[in-house]
Order: C-alpha cells, then sequence, then structure tokens
C-alpha cells in the first residue's frame, strides 16, 4: 500500500480507512506518535498508540495514546488537564510513525515541563534545557504517575 | 537515573557518558530518533539507533541510523548524498526517545520529498501533502533501497 502510494502527485486522495487499515504496527499492536505543537513547531513527546486509541483520536478530536506501563488507553490530560486537541494528523512513507500536530493545553511533560525533551547533549555534558510551569505534584497530586 | 534528573533545575549539568549509558534502548537495543530541521521545526523522519549508531553520530556530528531492514548500521545520505548534519541532540524524560535538531540536506524522505510524513488524514481521505524534490532513482538508481 504505502509503496504504491510513493509515486502519488501531491493533492492525489485514498479513503482513509484504506490507509488506516494498513498501518504497520508493531508485535505489541502499536505505533509509534510524535506530538508537535502545530503553530510554533515544537516537539513536545513520543507516546504510542494502539489502534483504539488512534480511532478514538480520529472520532474526538482529542488525543488518546496507550500508555505501555498502564497497559490501557491513555487519553491525555485525563489527570492532569493537560489535554492535546489534534489539529492534523500525518502518516510517514512506510506507514509506521505518526506525527500528530495538536494544540497542547501548558505542559506536555509530566514533570511539568512543556516538552518532554528538557535534556541536551552538549560535547561532555547534558544539560537540562527548561524548568517546569507547572508543579507536577499540581498536575497529578503526590502519587503522579506518567 | 532519569526519575532523579526531573526535579533539576535549569542550566543544572551531568556528565553526558552518565546520562547515556542509562538510555533506555528496546529489547533490540534501539530507541527512536526523531530527526527535526533545526532552523524551520519541520519533523522530517523517525529512524532508530543503536548504541554504536548514536555514539558515532556525536562523534562525527553526521548522523547515523540503525537500519531495521539491513541490520546494519545506516549513515544518512551515504549513498544519496542526502546528509543530516547534528545540530543538537536532546533526550526525554524518560530517556527511551531521542530529538535531533539536524541540518538536513535536500530530501530526507526516500521518495525523494522533504519530509517523511507526506501523508495527511482529513476527515474521510487520506491526501498526498508534497511532491519529491528530487527523483528518487537519481538518488538511488534504479535499485533503490530505503
Amino acid at each position: 500500500m504505502f509503496k504504491q502510494l510513493e509515486s502519488d502527485p501531491l493533492g492525489e486522495r485514498h479513503p482513509a480507512r484504506e490507509v488506516l487499515t494498513r498501518l504497520k504496527l508493531n508485535d505489541a499492536g502499536l505505533i509509534p506518535a510524535i506530538a508537535q505543537q502545530h503553530d510554533t513547531g515544537e516537539v513536545l513527546m513520543l507516546a504510542w498508540m494502539n489502534r483504539e486509541a488512534l480511532d478514538e483520536t480520529l472520532a474526538t478530536g482529542q488525543v488518546c495514546y496507550y500508555s505501555r506501563s498502564r497497559q490501557a488507553l491513555w487519553r491525555k490530560g485525563e489527570q492532569s488537564g493537560q489535554v492535546q486537541r489534534l489539529h492534523s494528523l500525518h502518516i510517514d512513507c512506510d506507514g509506521d510513525t505518526l506525527l500528530l500536530k495538536v494544540d497542547q493545553t501548558g505542559p506536555a511533560c509530566h514533570t511539568g515541563r512543556r516538552s518532554c525533551f528538557y535534556l541536551q547533549v552538549e560535547r561532555d555534558t547534558v544539560v537540562v534545557t527548561s524548568d517546569p510551569e507547572i508543579d507536577p505534584e499540581t498536575l497529578y497530586g503526590k502519587d503522579r504517575g506518567q
């Protein structure tokens, strides 16, 4: 399927169901999903979706992942209130990765930081590049999870 | 390790080796790496790195992935000339995903498109959102691989 789409010109359309059913999930039935703030371009996080999470995200416009640690659907922001509204959904050339352009309310990261990518390698050191915007205890209480 | 870093303030530094050795690779020894054009913010692709690919990337400043299909190091652009120069490397809060801000020469995608994410879901259809910048046969010859 994805091999066939490679030679399609700009603007060519296919029924979404035909394409989505051919996504290449991994052995655990999951596909990685990158979340990017739609207007600033900031990459916020990478999480995983199963088919049910993807279907729910497309149906509701509110991003839902699959939590590998909890082995359950993870409606982003359900506990913290820091939801992601889906702006647009993109599939890569191999059909094995999703890019979600989202509108993120507040911090995406469970540490209270805007982005999960707050550690930067600079030669021989790793530097913390942002502070939390909100105390994670405020977001999740003292028994905070992911 | 990554749990401990969560409460570190902006600007805190740790020896890179201590952090990098604790990255959480998957069962196959791989970690997903998102490539983003450093100045425009465009997400170009997602690929995988093993420890050797990461070490080489940091040592040379030229991005090297691990090709799961070829089961070998994949020096991006080796065949096509469309190299990625590493601008900065970022690690996420859980230590299980990398974000590479890169300077991509020409197209990142093996189809000749700038980004691999050229399929967009729009309600009931999937739309092709870009054309190749270069014919893939020019990049890879007729027997083109990834």
